[in-house]
């Protein structure tokens, strides 16, 4: 909703009957007399009241040349949901009655926009109805309504006693929910002098006030009242305050456009982005808002190159080289979810204003040796959803990898305290898969095995052992169980459905167990005993390694992995170990036994693949609930969608028995981590408002739709199916079906919010130096066939998308179909 | 502002005449309905227009029974900013036009709620004037007048048209201010029906929306206006509406006390605190909210032991064992900035708009390869702020210890390229200081010099070489500088003042520097020539090490360290190393020298010790700004004070040629760092308006009343003075001077906002046993002489305490009062 040649401005008023209409006409007059040749549109999507009042006919009347549309019209002047509600007959303006839903509103709205634009108009005035938070027809408030345009706002403030608080909390209103209030504009009041106040405190906000003379009384006799009115209109708006505001309308447009220009250039002269090799070019992405799924990024095609604009710039014109319909903002869905975070979708006004509830209840207050509420409720709410036993302990940080670091600590503790390790034995290690990845703290970047990444860096240390793990694709529609060699039997297995492999009990049956028990047996002996190493943990991303590649490592294996290392706790103790400890300890119920088990959930917990506990995809009873304490992990980790996508924090959970292990008389063997932004009530205030609106949409069944479409999966083992759907995903089975069979692919994986694609290398390139993915991601970009294009990350030769908890099944619909058009 | 028996109830309105006065009266009623025998009081602090209407005349009639007051009255009928400036003489109900300060008409609502709680009243009820934000007699907005007191809210909602915006928005304005916000209430309207939609969006907030009957027109004849309106009262104040509301009054009052009284033992059961010996039984502090300086915390004299509750709670009656007197809630001065973050206060208005403004228009949105406006706001900021000319890039992390991590993979990468160390080489350290910490994450906990604490761990594995630093404290009013042995001089140095010890030139004159050069070279030659070891980086922090206990570091001997390392670069490419890149380097005229300097101002940055750059003091031109290019950092790392102490957020800056080590056509060679929040948007935003607010304090002069009290330390060395004050503290000199010489004090230090008390240790104790600063600290939370206790933080033997950039004179100048009464 941006362009070079036309100005949106959208009027919010501070209440009803504050002159929201008047100034409307006096902008729109202004407008026409500083673009006489160019159009100018006055859109009125909602109105309510008699149609002889309608504001496109005040416009037309009183400020001649300005095209007017008025989008829905209702004859009772009440709240638009009320008028709505009776409505049966259209009236003058209205196009269509019959569908007034939010998202037809702010389709129609935005094509008028995007019509004016292509029109060559210059200017375009939106005006709402009532307060900046009446209801709009479906109930919906208004601000909430508009918010995915985020035009520019003019508020008219209220000049009547009471104005002053009225007016800035419809701004504080409107603030909170993304937009930029650029002016408010209201009538002068002698004796409440509400302008000279708010003039003061908007300024603080870097917020133009403007005042207008009042408006003359209204005459007895029509004529004299529409002469009075348009000496009004005539002597207003030619005003010092008018003619300001345009030439401020205009300031800004052009300081927004030139600032959202010259971001790329500012951001690779100052900026050291993460993970980012700068020797190699790369287009920056200018992200000027977002909503729901969407980023509102600038279109690369309607910048010129940065030398070309340089000096545009200094003219004070915006570097733009695009012809007038070429938007310089679009819509771009957020297909890495911003790295992996979002789960609520972006600028989630009732997060917002958690967050700020909480900022203006607390700010941020200490946790050493305190409590508040927020951390409270959002421990006791996670310890709940997890719905592991074996884990009753709260420890907070700031990120999943400082997150990891706590759960290190925790686990190395607990086994040297308990195997009686001194600080003076050998280094402990820890144990792990390949293709792991933990969090980018030293420490955890240790505990990956090396890789050409880590292997190049001069303070890489690899601590422990990593084991290759059986690995699973969708080819051609049938789920492939690959098998490292080294298992010593058949490499491939197929499987027709997710519920299949899940399907501990038959796979036992068919042996795959024994084959994986077999071979972490020998090669733990091999370690342990043959070389006389020392582990302190087992470090486990449950069933989906992320930034290792998307990898779906066999549940099975890591089932398998659990059950060894928790059945043979003597071995563990190794040579200098004292065994003796080991097996007391064996007696508490939920003590953890061989080795702590840390699930490393950063990624893959809290719904990111359809359940709260990743976790519980290891579990034998196929449940969302996690109650097979045999595998479940004694320590877990959390972050990511901890938040709902919005703040950094992270928690790490344990259980009793890793918690008692540093419990003494003596301060020094506390467990010594603690930022100082620990369990800031902001972040956990939001933090257990989403795992209450994320526990809300799964008990509501607002995935069922999604899961409906993996059914006919589940209908395949009908013992499964009664159960409901346990395995489904939010991209469509067919598709993700059709995606396998892609001669380009060489396989996908779908689960929960995740869709990975594993493309084929072309000839001569391994996966790192692939540009199949590249490819592909530059090709989501420059299609947009569902009205908008899709961002996305690769991580070497895989391309992954990753839903929100709240996408909507017509947007991923569409990218599945571009998808599967580009690979075919 | 809490008590078991009075329930206190502030009435705010969605706007102006929408039937506050009346739902109050209704509400007196009816509370003295319920509790006939006790007193209920209603306050109207401030009201406006003749006093023949005023609201206590209204009471007095129409609930009789019920105490009334009003506090200030104002014959004009416009808001209380303009009234009260025309205002001459007191009316009816006043007790004093002439101060009508914020502080007083807290001060005294506060003094009128504490009477009516040791009176044995029952309920209070605050009625405010106009609308929620309408100016106070100073033009404060009323909202923020009074959230200091923070009580519960009833909010009068907008029967009219146009009432559901307006209420939904006064609403939200109260909600981001930290305010519970209770119930709704509203006259019932059929037409506009705003209760029933008002009703449904409130639930979801978890607030009660009560209608009341429209109350009578208004009658010509004065009696029957009176007799009508009496029939009204009589028959509402019994409806179901208001008795539920009152009952609803009663309930939210038990439920809030009984939720903060069960706190300690919730979290005693599931939380894992930081820093915490679990083993050592403590008093947690249950934090209710915070405000500016003071958290509103439980006081542990109100409420009984947990075991006594237990009981209690199950009948639902809260488990206080206090007479009527005793406040359930008391406030503290956050004696540790909550860990050394605080900076504008908890519960600024203007961060959490600024945070929620953030997370409506962006939520989080992913950093990598992409750019805005709040990151690159902030990043500018930040870099001109600490005007170093060796700094051009930022990178961003989530705390201090991951912005340390950040730091040293730059700095190894730089230092190992360099000199061409491979990863096969010996593993390459880092110089620092004993006494330093540089945060929990297990690497950065590696830096710094084994101790009680790290030699205790499992995964501790020291990384470097740690010199033993010269180190001040304020002894009997002078600065004593303690120089260890090994240095081969005095061991003691005296100094008049802070200026002395920063006074260089003067120190190179009287050979203090060469000591230091000496031994700092012979001591590099042994560790790298003789030893044969190696080194990636020094890491400092600048002037003041932290968490190893308040060490006021000698600046010169940090200043001396960095100009042997520059000066010495052949001296660290080692025996294997290549020395002809190393001085090919040096042409370039910011390039970093010898070893890449990290500073450390995780914690004393960003105005902690009255600058904004900490690395400032180490430069000989004595001057606020960095221009000491010499000495400046090749690196440094910014957190706490980032946010102005709201959320976490860090930067590591770093110049070109760090940043050029990592440029290559291969993505391996990236600095592999990135945290899925990297450079959140609501942390940037807040980032970016904190460092603006700081700024505007000073150039604004908001710390000249501190700095004129050290204006007499400059005056002793004139050269210096006429530069203006540039070594001062927020903690008065006078009151140092004497702390110092108390003779249970071993010696103190102050600078910027931190003061730091070193007490002697009981016979036969060392620091860590000492039990010397926790016994100050539990009187400090005894004594409540300023009308508030302080909260403290302890470090082994040494207290200290912390001001905010926004603390006001009169809290200190009572905190260094106790301190001076206790070490008496």
């Amino acid at each position: 909703m941006l362009w070079r040649d036309l100005r949106v401005l959208q009027i919010y008023g501070a209440n009803t009957n504050v002159g929201k209409s008047i100034v409307s006409t006096l902008l729109c007059k202004a407008f026409k007399r500083k673009s006489p040749t160019s159009g100018v549109l006055y859109l009125k999507p909602i109105s309510t009241g008699p149609v002889e009042d309608a504001d496109t006919r005040h416009i037309s009347r009183f400020a001649p040349g300005v095209k007017s549309e008025n989008l829905y019209q209702f004859q009772e002047p009440v709240s638009p949901h009320l008028a709505a509600r009776s409505a049966q007959n259209s009236s003058y303006g209205c196009r269509d009655n019959s569908d007034i839903g939010d998202v037809s509103i702010v389709e129609k709205v935005k094509s008028w926009i995007e019509r004016s634009a292509r029109d060559g108009f210059r200017y375009t005035v939106l005006e709402t109805a009532g307060g900046s938070l009446s209801p709009a027809p479906s109930g919906t408030l208004q601000a909430d309504l508009y918010r995915p345009l985020r035009l520019p706002v003019c508020l008219v403030g209220d000049h009547r006693l009471g104005g002053i608080a009225s007016t800035i909390s419809a701004f504080e209103s409107l603030h909170i929910r993304g937009y930029d209030v650029d002016s408010v504009i209201l009538f002068h009041d002698k004796v409440y002098g509400n302008h000279e106040f708010l003039q003061d405190h908007f300024r603080s906000h870097g917020i133009r006030t403007f005042a207008l003379p009042q408006p003359p009384a209204r005459q007895k006799e029509a004529q004299d009242d529409e002469d009075l009115m348009n000496e009004y209109y005539d002597d207003v708006s030619k005003s010092t305050s008018i003619t300001e505001m345009v030439d401020f309308v205009d300031h800004k447009h052009y300081f927004r456009i030139s600032n959202l220009s010259s971001m790329p250039a500012l951001a690779e002269s100052i900026i050291w982005h993460p993970f980012r090799q700068h020797g190699i070019s790369q287009n920056l992405l200018t992200i000027d808002s977002a909503y729901g799924d969407f980023f509102q990024g600038v279109n690369p095609k309607s910048v010129s190159s940065l030398d070309d604009s340089a000096p545009h710039q200094k003219s004070g014109i915006a570097p733009i080289r695009q012809g007038p319909d070429e938007p310089i903002l679009e819509p771009l869905f957020d297909g890495s979810a911003s790295w992996w975070t979002q789960g609520l979708g972006h600028g989630n006004p009732d997060l917002a204003l958690t967050a700020a509830h909480a900022a203006g209840r607390y700010g941020h207050v200490m946790f050493a040796s305190a409590a508040h509420a927020p951390a409270l409720e959002l421990s006791s709410k996670l310890l709940s959803m997890l719905a592991n036993p074996r884990l009753s302990r709260v420890f907070f940080s700031d990120n999943g990898s400082t997150g990891i670091e706590v759960a290190l600590k925790m686990a190395l503790r607990a086994a040297s305290k308990r195997y009686g390790w001194s600080r003076d034995d050998e280094p402990i290690g820890v144990l792990g898969f390949k293709g792991s990845y933990h969090g980018d703290c030293i420490a955890t970047m240790n505990c990956s095995e090396p890789s050409t990444y880590n292997e190049a860096v001069n303070w890489y240390q690899p601590w422990g052992w990593w084991f290759d793990p059986p690995s699973l694709k969708m080819r051609n529609g049938v789920w492939e169980l690959q098998v490292p060699q080294e298992m010593g039997t058949r490499t491939t297995f197929q499987f027709q459905s997710l519920e299949h492999i899940f399907d501990y009990d038959t796979r036992t049956h068919l042996g795959h167990s024994e084959i994986y028990e077999q071979f972490i047996m020998s090669t733990l002996r091999r370690l342990i005993v043959d070389e006389g190493r020392k582990f302190g943990a087992l470090i486990c991303e449950p069933i989906l390694m992320g930034a290792g590649g998307m990898i779906f490592v066999d549940p099975l294996f890591q089932r398998t992995l659990v059950k060894v290392i928790r059945g043979n706790p003597a071995l563990f103790a190794g040579v200098s170990g004292s065994t003796q400890s080991a097996s007391t300890s064996m007696e508490k119920s939920f003590d953890w036994s061989g080795l702590p088990i840390i699930a490393d959930e950063v990624f893959t917990g809290i719904y990111r693949l359809g359940r709260a506990s990743s976790s519980s995809f290891l579990s034998k009873l196929q449940n969302t609930q996690l109650v097979d304490t045999d595998i479940a992990p004694d320590i877990s980790v959390h972050a990511k969608l901890l938040t709902g996508g919005l703040l950094p924090l992270a928690i790490t959970t344990a259980g009793e028995s890793i918690f008692n292990a540093f419990l003494s008389d003596k301060k020094q063997d506390a467990l010594l981590h603690g930022h100082s932004y620990t369990a800031h009530a902001v972040g956990c205030s939001v933090g257990a408002k989403s795992l209450a609106m994320l526990r809300e949409l799964e008990k509501n069944g607002a995935w069922q739709g999604y899961q409906n479409g993996w059914r006919a999966s589940a209908a395949n083992n009908p013992s499964e199916s009664e159960k409901g759907v346990q395995f489904w995903s939010f991209w469509d089975q067919v598709s993700v079906k059709r995606l396998s069979e892609s001669n380009k692919v060489d396989g996908v994986f779908a689960l929960g919010s995740v869709l990975a694609i594993y493309l084929k290398t072309e000839d001569g390139h391994s996966g790192y130096t692939s540009n199949a993915a590249a490819d592909l991601q530059s090709t989501l970009l420059g299609v947009s066939d569902g009205g908008f294009v899709v961002h996305s990350r690769v991580l070497g030769n895989v391309l992954y998308l990753m839903a929100s908890m709240t996408s909507n099944q017509e947007s991923l619909a569409a990218i599945e179909k571009i998808l599967i058009r580009a690979l075919r």
